[in-house]
C-alpha cells in the first residue's frame, strides 16, 4: 500500500492498533457522496475528462450498492474505508480510478466525510430533541393544575405544579436545541480540496464542491481544514450538557417511582418487574439515560486529551476521533428516544403529589408574604410571626388552613379572614402569577410561546 | 441566621465545607448591581415605598463603596457576598433593609449575580480574542512569502508559508470566539424575580429588571432559572476548545524554539534563561499556556460531574459552581494573554524554516502533480516516476531542482522544462493557489477577509 | 534573577503566569526540610565545611521562624517559594548561601518538596479515614438490628438492618485506606540528589539525605526522578474513588433526610433550617460532600491532561501540578471530616425504616427460597406460586405474615406453619446467616474482624 | 423474562437499551465458571442433589463448547450473557436448570463474572508490562555510553546516555506494574454467595467458592458486593497512569523520528511511508499510542461519572460498566505491545545525538561545578566565570573544550589543565557518578537491579 520502500510489511500488531475500518465504514456512504461531488467538479473544470468522470461515478455508485447490499468485503489490511473503497474502484475500472485522487488527500477526504456525517446526525438530533421537547408539552400542558411540592435540598420547599416542573425540562432541552443548531451553523463549511494541508496547484472549484454537498462555503485555510476537530469536539460538547438534563431528569424519575415517593408509575415498556414482587417496577430505562452520562462525558474528555498539544497539520492521532463521535452520538440517541418514551407513558399519582406538596407548612412563605404584603410588616416580624403560627399548627397537628381565624389572631391582632387566600396548595400556586411562575395561567403562557416556537423554529 | 430552632451552632467543619464567602466576593459588584435594580423596580410597582427604596439604594452603595475601599469585613460566620452584604445592609439602614428581599431569595439572587459575572467575563473574553486575532494577523501579513514545511505526523511533508500557518491560529480562535458570542447571546436571560423556585405573589415586573441589567428578556421558567448552571457549563465548554488550540500553538512553540529546530527565537519577556548557558531560552510561558489545558478541562468535567443527576430545583451542591468558572476564566484570561505577547514578539529564523522546507524533497508531490496534469499521465504511473527521480537526486544528494533535465528526460522523455516551475520551494507554494491554499496571494485574501469581519463583527 | 543576558525584564503578563508564590508558598516547611537535609549530607561529605554549614542551617531556621510568625515576605518577584527562601538566606548569611545549592537544582528540590508534602497528607488522610471507620463500626453496632429496607434500583428488595448498611461503607473506606496505604510505599522514595536532570559529579550520598527526610530509599534513575508526577496522580486518583464513595453516602443522606424516605434527622451541626418552616432541615453538608467528588475529578483529569505527551525531562508545564493536589487534599479532608460529623451525629428513625423495609412484600424472595428448600419445589413452580400468594395479599391489602395458613395452604397444600418463620422483616434478616449476610450475628462478626483490622494495621 | 404481569413487552427501544448481550458475551467463560463452582459447592453442601449437579455441570460445559464453537445464538431479547446461558441451560436440561440459581441472583453473579475478566486481565497486563520493561532494559544495556542530551524545557540542558533515558521508562512502567499488582491483591475476594444483596438463608460455603475460583477470601459485605465496582475503576485509574507514561515515550519518538531531531528511524513495521518521499517514515503507531491516552482518560472518567451519588446497592447504571473496561484494556494492551515493538526496533543515529548533546555548551554546568568544587569559588562567581568562558566559545565558534588552557587563565588565572576532565560531553557523563546519575557505570547498576527484580518479582 506504501509503495516498495518498506521490507517487512507491518507486523499484525501495527494492523490491530492501525486499522480503522471496523469503526470509519459507517462512513461509507459520506465518503461516496464527497467522492462524486469532487469527480464531478473536476470533469466540470476540465480537470479530468468526461469519460473517466462518467467511468468514475458508475464504480462509485456500484460500490455503494455492493456496501448496501452487503457483498462488499471489507479488509483490514485496507485500514480504512477510503483505501478500501479505492481499492475495490480500482478492481472495476482499472488505473482511471486513480484520477479520482487528483487535488485531494486522505486529509480532506476524511475531514468531509467525518463533517458530513455529524452534521446529518446533528441535523437527526434536532428532531429528536423537538421530538421529546413536544412530548413535554404534551404532559405539561395536561398537568397544569397537578400540584406537587417544589424542592429544594430535596426537602420540601414550595407548592409548584408537575406542568410547571415539565416545562423546566423544556427549556432545557431547548437550549440543548439551540446549541446544535449554532453547532450546525458553525461547522457547515467544506473542507474538500484543502488537499493534503496546502491546498493544490489544480485549478478546482471549491465552491462548487461545497455548494454539492450542501455546505454554505468552503473553509478559508487549508491547514486549518485538515487539522481541525472542533466540530466534532462542539458536538461531543453540546452533547455533554444534553446528557446531564436528562441525567437530572432520569435521577427524579428513579427517585418518583421509588416506593417512598411513589409520585409516578413507570409503563411497562420502560420498567422491568419482578415475577414475585408485584409492585415493583424497576426504573432500568431511566437508569440507564442517568448513566450514559458517563459516555459523553467520557468520549468529550477522551477527545480533548487526544487533540491537547497536536501540532498542525494532520497527526495519525487524529484517527482516533471517530469512535468517540459515534458513541458519543449513539448513547445521546438512545437515551433522548427512551426519555420520550418515559415522559410519554408516566402515569401521574395526582393524590400522592398534592400531599406531599401539603406537607410542611409548605405555604409558610406565602403567610410570610401575606403579613408582608397585607399589613406592611417589616421583614423580621413577619417571619417571627409565621414561625409562631406554624409552631401552633406543628402542636395542633394541622395543616395551616386547618387553624381558626380566631387563634392566628391572637397571635397578631391584624390579621383577617383573607388570610387563608394564601394557605392552600391551590391557593399558593395560583397566586405566583410573576412572568415564569407556577400559576397555571402563567404556565400555560409559556407552553403557548413554546409551541409557536417549535413550529416556526 | 436560621433563627432559634437550632440547638448548637454550625460546628466548625460546617463553617468550613459551607461558607463560600472566600471565593464569592467576587461578585460583590454584581450582587449590589442586581440588588440595585430590584428595588428600583419594587418601588416603581410600588410594592415598596419611595423612601424605603431611596434609604436601601443609599446603603447599598455605600456597602459598595465600603468593598471597593477596602473597609467592608467580610465574615466567614455570614457565609457568603448575599449575607455579608444584607447584614452590613441591616447596620447601615435597619430593619428596612429586608424589604429588599420581598420578592426575592436567594437562590435568583445567586443566579443573576454568576449570570452578571460571566456574561461580563465573556464579553471581556471577546475582546481579549480579537486582540489575539489581531495580532495573528499581524504576523501573517509580514510573513506571507516567509517558507517554512507544512508538517503531517510531525515528518516535512509540503511547503507552507509562515503566514498561511498563523492564519490556520486566526480560523481557530474565530470559531472560539463565535462560540463565545453565541453562548453570550444564549445565556442572556434574567432569572431575577424566579425567588426560591416557583415565582412570587408580589405584582413585580420582571421585564424592567432584565432590562436594567442588560439582559435580552426575564427567563421564562421559575424552577429552571434557579436550577440552571448551563450558561457556566457552555462557558467552560467553550473555554476547553480555546485552550486545547492554545496548547496546540504552545508546543508549536516549544518545538520552533528548540535547537533542533531553531526556527524562531522567543522574547526575552516570555522566555527564561540560564546565566550560564547564553544560547538557552526555556519557553517557559508557552508550557505554561499548553498545561492550563488541564484547568479547563478539569473545571468543565468538574462541574458535569458536579451537576449529573442532581434533582431540581435548587440544591447546595450548585455552591460549588463559581471556583470552576473563575478558575477557568483566569487561566483562559492569562494564557490568551501571554500568547498575544509570545506571537507579537517572535523573531523568525527565516532561512532556518526555508531549508527545512526544501529537506526531504518536499515538492515531491508538486512533481508527481505536474506528470499528471502536464503530461497527462496515470497516477500509478507518475508516482512511479517521482520516486525513481528522488531516488536519483538521493543518489546524487542534489536538490529536485538541482537535477539536470537530461536526467530527468532519461527517467521519462516527455519531461520538459517547465517541470522546473515546480520543485522549488517557492514555486511549488506559488502554485497552490486553491481557495484557502497556501500561496502567498491566497493568503493575502483570507487576511483581508479577516480583517473586515473582525471590524464589522 | 537570570542574569544580565536579558534585555528586558519579564512582562507584567509573564509574571502573573509564572509567579507559582501565591499556592506553592504552602511548600516552605518541606522546603526548609530538604534543605536542612542536604546541607547535613554536604557537610557530612565533606563537601562544604562545617562553618558554612552551620550559618546556612542556622539562616534556613530563622527563615522558618520568619514564615511561621507571619514577618517574611514573599514576593512574586521571586517566582517561587524555593527563590524567595534562597533570597531570604543570601541577605542573612550572604555568598555563602549559594553553597547550599552544590548538587542540587530547583529541579530535584521541588520534586522533594511536593514529596514530602503530599506524604505527610497521605498519613494525615489515613489517619482520618480511620477516624471515619471507627464513627461507622459505632454506629454499625448500635443498628446491628435496625431494620430498613435494602433496595436495588431504589427500589425496595429484601429487608436489611442498618448496621450492615454502615458496614457497606466501612468496606469502601476500607479500601481507600488500603489503596492510600500502597501509594504511601510506592512513592515513598528520595529524589533528592538528581540535580538537574542527570545526578552530579560531586561525592553525594543520597541515601543519607533519604533516610534523613524519612525516605525508605532514594530513586534509582535521575531523569525519572525530575519528571515523575505519578505521587500526585496517584493520590488524586485514590481520592477521586473516595471521594465518589462519599458522594454515594450523602446522597442517601439527602434521600434518607427527605420527608419522603424520612429514614434519619440530621443534627442542627450538619444542616440548616428555615426560620418559617421548622421541619426543613437541609442537608447542606451532604450535598456539599457529594459536589466535591467533582472536585477530585476536575483535578484528577486536569493533571492528567498536563502530563499527557510531555517529553523528559522537567517542563514548565509540571508547574500545575500543585494546585491540583492541594484543592484535592482540601476537598478530600473536609469531605472526610463532614462526613464523620453527619454520621455521628444522625438520630435514626427506626419505625420508619422498618415499616418501608415492610411495604411491598419485601420477604417475597424469602417466601419462594422457602418453598425451594422445604419443599423442593423446581424454582418456576416457586416463583409462580409465590407471585400467587403475594396477589392474595395485595387483594386483601395485608403483609405476607398477617395471611392464614389455610389460605396458603389453598394455594400449595404442602405448605405449613413454618413458613411464617421467613415472612417477617426480622425472621428475614436473622435467617440471612451466611458469611457476609445481614444477619446481625454475621454483622457482628465482621465489625469485630474491622476493630481488631484497625487496630493491628 | 419478567412474567406475565406486564402487559406489553418492552418496546424496541427498550431492548436497545437495556440489553447488554452485544458486549457481554466477552464474559461468557468467567460466567460458566462461576456458575460450575457455584454449583458443585451447591452439591458439596448437599443443597442440591449430585444428580442435578451433574446435569447441570453437563449443561454447562456443553454451553461453553457452542460458544467457543460458534455455534451458540446469541439473543438481544434475553439482554444479557446471564439470561442468554440460562435459557439455553433451561432447553437443553429442562427445570433442573433452574436449581443453579438457589442462593444466588443476577447482581453477585456479575460482580464474580467481571471481577473474573479483570484479574485476568490486569495478570495479562502484568506479562506485558514485563515484556515491555525487558525490551528497555536490553535497549538500556546496548545504549549504556550512547551519547545524547537531556533536555529541560525541550531545551538542551546537560549530556546523558540514551541507555540512562531509556531507564527512566523502566522506572515509570515498574511502577505501573507494581500498581496493578497491588490492584490484583486488593480486589482478589469473591462477591459469590452474596445474592441479590443481603445474602441468604441457604447454608452455602462462601469460602468453598472463593477457593474455586482462585481467590483469597470471601468479601464480607453482601450489600458491598453487589454495589462496589472499585475494582473495575482502579484498573481503569492504573491504566490511565500507564498511558499517560506511553504518550511520553510515543511523543519523544515522533519528535525523535522527525526530519529536525534525527535522532531514531523507526522501523518499516511500526511505520508507514510515501510512494514518493523515501525519507518519510510517518511515526503512525507511536501517534496512535500518544492518542489512545484518550481513551483511558476517558474510560476512567465515563465510569466515574456513572458511579457518582450512586445509592446502594445494585442500580442499572452499573450495567454501564463493561465496555469502558473492555475498552480500556484493549486499548492499553495495543499500547504496550505496539510500544514494544517499536522500542525493540528502532535504530537509534548515535552520531545526530551526540552532536546534539554538544551543542549549545551542555557542559557549562560542569565547568561551573568544577570551578566551585576544585578552586573553592562562590557560587555566584564560579557561574559568572562560566558566563565569560561560554561567551568567549560563542565569539569564537568554537566549543568549550576546544578553547586554549591559556584563554580560560586569561579569565580566572586559577584554572588549570583538568578543567578539561569535565568539558567533553563523555566526560561530562562519566563523571555523574551519584546513584542514579547518569555514568554508565551507574546505569549499569540499576540495570543489574531491574533484571533481578523482575525475576524474582
Amino acid at each position: 500500500m506504501w509503495g516498495g520502500r518498506f521490507k517487512a510489511g507491518p507486523a499484525a500488531i501495527m494492523e490491530e492498533i492501525n486499522a480503522s475500518i471496523d469503526f470509519d465504514q459507517k462512513l461509507y456512504r459520506q465518503d461516496i457522496e464527497g467522492s462524486l461531488s469532487h469527480v464531478a467538479m473536476l470533469a466540470q473544470t476540465k480537470i479530468i475528462s468526461q469519460s473517466d468522470y462518467e467511468k468514475i461515478t458508475h464504480g462509485l455508485k456500484k460500490i455503494r450498492q455492493e456496501i448496501e447490499m452487503g457483498t462488499f468485503i471489507f479488509s483490514r489490511k485496507l485500514e480504512d474505508i477510503h483505501m478500501n473503497i479505492e481499492a475495490r474502484l480500482s478492481e472495476l475500472i482499472g488505473p482511471v480510478a486513480g484520477r479520482l485522487h487528483i487535488a485531494r488527500s486522505r486529509n480532506d477526504q476524511v475531514a468531509v466525510d467525518f463533517r458530513l456525517w455529524i452534521r446529518e446526525e446533528m441535523e437527526k438530533m434536532v428532531q429528536i430533541l423537538k421530538g421529546l421537547i413536544e412530548q413535554l408539552l404534551i404532559r405539561a400542558e395536561q398537568h397544569v393544575d397537578t400540584f406537587m411540592p417544589g424542592f429544594t435540598h430535596l426537602q420540601t420547599a414550595q407548592p409548584v405544579t408537575f406542568g410547571h416542573y415539565m416545562m423546566a425540562y423544556v427549556e432545557m432541552f431547548s437550549r440543548d436545541l439551540s446549541r446544535m443548531r449554532d453547532a450546525i451553523e458553525r461547522m457547515n463549511e467544506s473542507p474538500l480540496g484543502a488537499a493534503a494541508l496546502a491546498g493544490t496547484g489544480f485549478p478546482i472549484d471549491r465552491f462548487m464542491t461545497a455548494e454539492a454537498l450542501g455546505f454554505r462555503e468552503p473553509t478559508r485555510n487549508s491547514i486549518d481544514s485538515v487539522s481541525d476537530r472542533d466540530f466534532a469536539l462542539e458536538f461531543l460538547s453540546v452533547g455533554t450538557l444534553c446528557a446531564m438534563h436528562l441525567s437530572r431528569l432520569a435521577e427524579e424519575i428513579v427517585l418518583w417511582s421509588s416506593a417512598q415517593f411513589h409520585f409516578i408509575r413507570l409503563s411497562d415498556a420502560f420498567s422491568t418487574g419482578s415475577s414475585i414482587m408485584p409492585q415493583k417496577r424497576n426504573p432500568d430505562a431511566a437508569e440507564l439515560i442517568r448513566a450514559k452520562t458517563g459516555r459523553l462525558n467520557g468520549a468529550l474528555i477522551g477527545l480533548l486529551t487526544v487533540m491537547k498539544g497536536l501540532p498542525l497539520a494532520y497527526s495519525k492521532d487524529m484517527q482516533e476521533d471517530k469512535e468517540y463521535v459515534f458513541d458519543g452520538a449513539l448513547s445521546l440517541e438512545l437515551s433522548l428516544a427512551a426519555m420520550r418514551g418515559i415522559i410519554g407513558d408516566l402515569e401521574v399519582n395526582k393524590e400522592t403529589m398534592k400531599q406531599a406538596a401539603n406537607f410542611g407548612y409548605a405555604t409558610a412563605t406565602d403567610l410570610a408574604d401575606w403579613l408582608v404584603r397585607e399589613l406592611g410588616l417589616p421583614f423580621r416580624e413577619a417571619h417571627h410571626i409565621t414561625g409562631c403560627i406554624v409552631a401552633l399548627a406543628e402542636k395542633k397537628q394541622c395543616t395551616l388552613n386547618e387553624l381558626q381565624l380566631i387563634e392566628l389572631q391572637m397571635i397578631h391582632p391584624d390579621i383577617n379572614a383573607t388570610i387563608f387566600d394564601v394557605l392552600t396548595v391551590e391557593k399558593s400556586v395560583e397566586s405566583r402569577k410573576s412572568f415564569g411562575g407556577t400559576a397555571p395561567s402563567e404556565v400555560l403562557r409559556q407552553i403557548a410561546y413554546w409551541k409557536k416556537r417549535l413550529i416556526t423554529a
